[in-house]
């Protein structure tokens, strides 16, 4: 994970050979100041940005960051937001990497596939059963339609997916369903390269919907790689409904509309919910992938004055464990902060979901890389160690923030658990040269809070 | 492990680099255009091949795959043939990576050396013993010749060697013994970079042995690294000793033919089975490395129709579990298939054993990267997550696959445990814009087969 | 971990890629020499050096080892040695990779801060208490100072830090106290680059302290890249204190002369020697983090006539599991030697203490990369799997070795547990054409030694 920056490493390494094409330096100067720079990554200009490229489809649009943005390449993440109108279904498909998707608004069924998990469940079923009698499966050929889990997400929840498992995403509701993905391109079970790389079970992307700039090549489904005769005769099935499969709805795009009313079962939520917490041991097909970051009965930090935060860890969601990432959810009162820290553990990928939030970041050299007021749908990186404070806006803020750690820790400066509280006196006197009353001015500091801080006035008026 | 790529994608820009040399375009399109292709490791043109270089020796041929090829970087693996003649000897040597070994033809007995484990075999006994009555060693000056373990392997065989754990090979049968070793160069053992580095501890390839192109350095024996003085001195050996030790065999490459019979102990097949199954605790030093991928009692997956694959896992090989690697072994009747699938944790390297294989490989695009006959002595890669089906040719076909993961999973698309079983019957018809009794056509295609296929006609006539 | 070359390949690549600038060479011939040449790290001449960067302060000077030097950015490691003067402080600070530090001379005080441990040591008393009988602390407003855990340490200690974690030092001795520490850069826990970094919580380099090459850019505290008003308001402290923080000691540099007598609690040295060994479970808070590593008591390797070799390793410092990283300290009598071997786990750094040693190292084309005699002061690598032999100067020599595994193995090639000695005596006698006297000669060989030599008489007289 040291290797995170090797990618952006070459980009500036061979910016630099740019460069020099074209003032022409002699090359022993040249190698010398390539030696200086190659190693590093440059993260000191940082910026809030929207999605930069849109692909359209029938049924909505995915919207991507660009992940060979320098601050994303360095923290080897990458961010997708998917819009799915009503009745319309995000084709199945899977990543390259692992992933957290957070639902910003709507409400959905997601189904997950794990290779060797039993097809327990049944279409037009209204609760699960094994039981005969309740079985009204939509039956062809009198065969009842079996398949596995399915899940309801609806805005604030978070769920977890692993490299190489198909997704598939409904939108039962009636206004659009968004959500917002986060990958982790540098984790160790993608031992790809650190693109965004979706590979699609059905579907299409069509020439026009892609933007310029991210390569000329036509985005299918996988089935397209695979000559149709033999397809045909490997599945034992009509080469016409291979061909189907390799065309039929390209033109649809990523996202299709469904011409028909979707029937899964969906299993009673609070009953899912407490089978998860019932002391039965998980496994990789019973393994919860969801959590509800909008709960307010489980905040992990709570402040009448400033707000809340909510983390999903690998002991409020297991399989993040093995996936390696975690996130956390921030609700901030107007003018309300976030204290000054880093995070000893994780790169962290920021997207503001509400409201508006003043953030700064600092480097190691001191200096400021980031100050921006981040308004709704925009995303930053916090690379790791870096320090940042931030300050909600004037009507409040909320953001998600997914880090690159399934056992992310920070460290606040002031305040209760900080390092200032952790120093001896005379060391803060020595190292800024104040007065023993000011030095304990900065150990008491905020010493009611850790991360959230009362609404406070801010530097800007 | 996400960064397997690190290197290719440094090939690839840099190239970049180069072609704008020659075009000449202006630096700042040339920076857009850097980032946009940078950070990617292009394998969109994957294919099969025979070793690219060859060293001969007296004793047999080392043949290497280049593994600066694309895929090779990309996947960070490399490969090497091995063929020893009859009494000859691949010199004690160690890699920088950890390695499964493949036994394609022949037979012999392979030494590992562990440092500290004890040197509990006798030359010129029969049969492992500790008893003084049974000790008849080849004695010098009185003193018995005791050595670390020594195994037979034979064809179908498959070993692992742990990174810079020494290794040598006796063939001791009538035949040339053919070895595959693969290599896992991008393993986190391997601090080094993506080279296969060989350390010998003897021997040395003469400079006319070596192909062009693989640079212009001589390899020789690492005691050629010291001052001869120096060593005679710290070994307290005379001076003409180390000399021969540096140069004495360089000669004869890196595989001698030996002047005399050997006879190393060799223990008692059978008894070594039993001894790894009897739950005594494995420690460094007794742990089995050898493995049969021809076994028919423990076959994996078996059909009486299309043939049988044989895996090795951290189950059968725990020593697997420290190496972060496996391998598996399929061997089709003719014109049976191997199912369309992806793997979700790892590379593939394949090596062609017998026969032929007709092998399609699609990308995260949905294209087709690789189709070919792939033919005995040929190699190629399939890349995490690409998509991949294969038919063996009228005469059946045997291979042996290499996986960069101890613990691999693999996802096929349809047939029992697939993708298509699993997922609701409304999402296919959505998906694919097909009927429902399409849809269930798809669900229950190969609904006995999971990986092998019986017989089918291929894609081409 | 096996990426850890990728930064120096990219170097290579890219001058590579100058050289072509000037040469012209046509862009086809450069495609195929790039392949050949761009996925290895040369490592073909090694050399040892003294730090080749200054900064002074007011209280001392840091020194640094260039961590852009090929042979640095290969092993991913960086070196920093520090110079501090009586009753001075070296700054808090964190660094973006786990380090060791060793005490070279003199003694002091070092205080680590971990977020959430308690402040349950109180300034001005003479040991650990929480009796409020025994507290006599320096009272501001009546507010006893209390802080975390402090460490004395002296010459030979060594300790371990984690990433990102807060660390200070400070000089109580009479004479200047010198650390040298040593990072581990490509670390799992630094998901940034393979730079030195670190984030200073006070002080700030001046820019005349700053050596040319080393970047323009004035390194300052963190709390520089923040809005001073931001700060004092979330701090709720006055804005002028928050100035002094910023730039108040920034004239100093990064090690402080302090203007009175400094009074931590120095826990008693033995009660914490015996509180660590008595079984009670390591936290976070209480984990042991220093060791001594000139202890006679539990040398690892010693031997009357050569010297003695101290290992620290993750049972000795449990910490180290978590680190990743260990060491070990020789101390050679004059001419004594250490044997050939390779480490089959790790890079080394190596420091020469005292003394002046003479060194060979060998590369995987048998070919002598470093052959010198490094004296007091001088840092060198050596590669993973790089073989290597070394003999004490007539005045015989110490060094400390940084190793970036917390589990290393070495391999040595002759005496007791080495190849030579397991391998039969015929592969000996084949491999290299000796008789089977000679092969006994070399199995025999310094058969009651496996690291450390007895004196011998070197290769220059």
């Amino acid at each position: 994970m040291g290797t995170k920056f090797a990618a952006a490493i070459i980009v500036l390494s061979s910016l630099l050979c740019g460069s020099f094409l074209v003032s022409g330096q002699a090359s022993e100067s040249w190698r010398h100041q390539l030696r200086e720079e190659a190693q590093q990554c440059r993260l000191d200009r940082l910026s809030a940005r929207p999605p930069s490229h849109r692909l359209e489809s029938e049924g909505g649009v995915v919207e991507l960051w660009d992940e060979s943005e320098e601050e994303f390449q360095c923290a080897g993440v990458g961010a997708v937001r998917i819009i799915i109108r009503p009745n319309s279904l995000s084709l199945p498909k899977f990543h390259s990497s692992p992933m957290l998707f957070y639902v910003e608004q709507g409400e959905g069924v997601v189904g997950l596939n794990y290779p060797g998990c039993p097809e327990i469940y049944e279409a037009e079923s209204g609760e699960f059963s094994t039981t005969p009698a309740k079985r009204r499966g939509r039956a062809v050929r009198g065969v009842r339609d079996q398949h596995q889990k399915v899940h309801r997400v609806r805005r604030g929840h978070i769920v977890a997916v692993s490299a190489g498992t198909v997704e598939w995403l409904h939108n039962d509701g009636n206004k659009d369903l968004i959500v917002v993905a986060f990958m982790d391109l540098n984790n160790e079970a993608n031992q790809l390269d650190h693109q965004i790389r979706s590979f699609y079970m059905a579907g299409g992307a069509s020439r026009e919907g892609r933007q310029e700039g991210r390569g000329s090549e036509y985005l299918v489904n996988i089935f397209n790689g695979f000559d149709a005769e033999l397809l045909a005769e490997a599945f034992q099935v009509p080469r016409d409904l291979v061909r189907k499969m390799q065309q039929g709805s390209s033109r649809e795009g990523l996202i299709v509309k469904c011409n028909e009313e979707m029937s899964f079962l969906r299993p009673d939520e609070q009953e899912e919910e407490l089978s998860s917490r019932n002391g039965v041991e998980e496994t990789v097909c019973t393994r919860k992938i969801r959590y509800d970051m909008n709960t307010h009965k489980e905040s992990d930090l709570y402040s009448r004055e400033a707000g809340r935060v909510n983390i999903v860890n690998e002991h409020k969601l297991p399989i993040l464990r093995f996936l390696g990432i975690s996130a956390e959810k921030a609700h901030l009162f107007p003018n309300a902060g976030y204290n000054l820290h880093w995070s000893m553990t994780d790169h962290r990928l920021v997207y503001v979901v509400e409201g508006e939030v003043e953030v700064q970041i600092a480097d190691d050299k001191g200096k400021q890389v980031f100050n921006e007021r981040v308004s709704r749908g925009n995303m930053f990186v916090i690379p790791q160690f870096y320090s940042t404070m931030a300050r909600a806006g004037p009507k409040g803020a909320e953001w998600i923030t997914f880090k690159t750690s399934n056992q992310p820790r920070k460290s606040p400066v002031v305040g209760y658990t900080s390092v200032f509280r952790g120093l001896p006196q005379q060391v803060l006197e020595q190292a800024f040269q104040i007065s023993p009353r000011e030095a304990q001015d900065l150990k008491q500091a905020r010493r009611q809070q850790s991360f959230l801080l009362p609404p406070f006035s801010g530097s800007r008026k």
